[in-house]
């Protein structure tokens, strides 16, 4: 089966977990216009990419791997969407979930997304529980405290904040999380992988920063220019436009040098340039740079 | 060690797993302030008081799984007060994290403490893997979709509710996580202790319902009359303060009937009997009724 068949397979059967019988109907359906449509689902992609360069053993944990990554993903961007934070009023091209269903709904949306993310989980180690301690302490090293998105999304509260740990926070965490849990639930050793995704995850970000500000609000699905209206940390305000790109290009190529001695190293690193493409489109930069002579 | 010694030691261990190097140190400030100072812990003892019944033979798993329970109890506790939910300016007699903290902080406070409650269950699983998934889906079942919390607060965003399911949800299936958890963690089967947890919880929301209609804000660490502001369903106001000191006493009674034969019944018995006056005093009761009259 292709892996974007199996990522939106794996969220639908565990967006159904929620759905059995005496659930509240509008939580449920708030829960999935947060996941479906979803946008590139690049973490989850990371996560199998991974798994099946480990040899994936046990595609079962690795689907409930990777469901649970973007479940997470989901969560924040629904958390990071609401009025006290960013009050986006899109997202993927659709009303933000606050604007579909309110705030409260909102709220509990991120809520039970979270604990079905470790629900999901925990059903696919089922038969492999002795990968699930690792398995959990990789995911919630992803997003919560000290320095997964949580704790990434606090430093926009704190008065000093440095921009790398910041990113590496709020995305580069998540991203970690991905290819460690590819690995780990494909029984290897994660350690090996994490690089691949804390590289990968620091370029997607700072190519969000290179979008927000360069980008139309039309072509990002979202609002753009929300960090100069928001006064968040942004790498080509800070640095300038040509930093950021050069950045962006090492950040790319460090993650292709990265990948592990193993079968699926050469597909991995072919994944990794297609990324690079989508996320910083050729056709995107010249507009930009037109605009800007 | 004394029950409530262990469960504070194993709050405190929890968060410290977040206060590692790197981490924002306001989120951490609004976490400890959720969960210290504690109210009456019911939870987490009812937890370790099922764990003891059935022999405790892995004390570590037994506490970890109580402090989880607990950690989500004060994640709900957090969002629940949000502006957009109840508002609550006071929470044990202290401001609420959003007031302390500002409502930002409070949202990233409830998500990593639900994140917080799965890495500290998943680390005390560390040396009994095998009770993990089961664990984590006890965990889920009790604050998330179909039928646990943060389902429970959705019901008030629905037109219709059924009192019973919304109760159920809201309080019993947190209870009922906290009797099975207890047992897991044990190595016992939870199924005989799901109903212990169910009946002390709906006791515990019906008490929670005559103590918001009868209490004085004073006396409660939290305003007092909140349900009929928000026009929250109260049994009390339904059906009369009469039939729901009848349905409490039913339930404490019902609680205690269902311990299932084991060395330590007694001692739970009576722990069910103590939690029932304390929820529901003597003093208050007449200071209710003399008011009333």
């Amino acid at each position: 089966m292709h892996v974007s068949a199996r990522i939106e397979l794996a969220l639908d059967a565990a967006l159904a977990l929620g759905e059995r019988e005496g659930h509240p109907p509008k939580l449920a359906q708030a829960m999935r216009h947060a996941v479906f449509p979803g946008g590139a689902r690049i973490r989850p992609t990371l996560c199998l990419a991974v798994a099946a360069a480990c040899g994936d053993d046990h595609p079962a944990l690795a689907d409930a791997m990777a469901a649970s990554i973007e479940l997470l993903h989901c969560a924040s961007l629904v958390h990071d969407d609401l009025p006290c934070f960013d009050d986006a009023p899109t997202r993927r091209g659709q009303p933000s979930v606050h604007r579909a269903f309110g705030e409260r709904l909102a709220v509990l949306a991120g809520d039970a997304l979270i604990v079905l993310a470790f629900e999901t989980l925990g059903r696919g180690a089922a038969e492999a529980p002795g990968r699930l301690p690792g398995l959990v302490s990789v995911l919630a090293a992803g997003v919560g405290m000290p320095c997964g998105i949580a704790a990434g999304q606090a430093w926009e509260c704190e008065p000093r904040v440095v921009l790398g740990d910041y990113h590496r926070a709020k995305t580069g965490a998540l991203f970690a999380a991905a290819a460690a849990g590819g690995a780990l639930a494909a029984g290897a050793d994660a350690r090996a992988w994490r690089v691949l995704g804390e590289q990968l995850g620091e370029a997607y970000q700072v190519a969000d920063d290179i979008r927000d500000s360069a980008a139309t609000a039309q072509w990002l699905g979202k609002p753009s220019g929300r960090d100069l209206a928001l006064d968040r940390p942004n790498i080509t305000r800070e640095q300038g436009l040509r930093h950021a790109l050069g950045h962006f290009a090492d950040l790319i190529a460090q993650a292709q040098q990265s990948v592990p001695p193993c079968r699926g190293a050469t597909g991995l690193r072919r994944m990794v340039q297609r990324e690079s493409e989508r996320l910083v489109p050729k056709a995107l930069l010249e507009e930009w740079l037109a605009s800007a002579a």
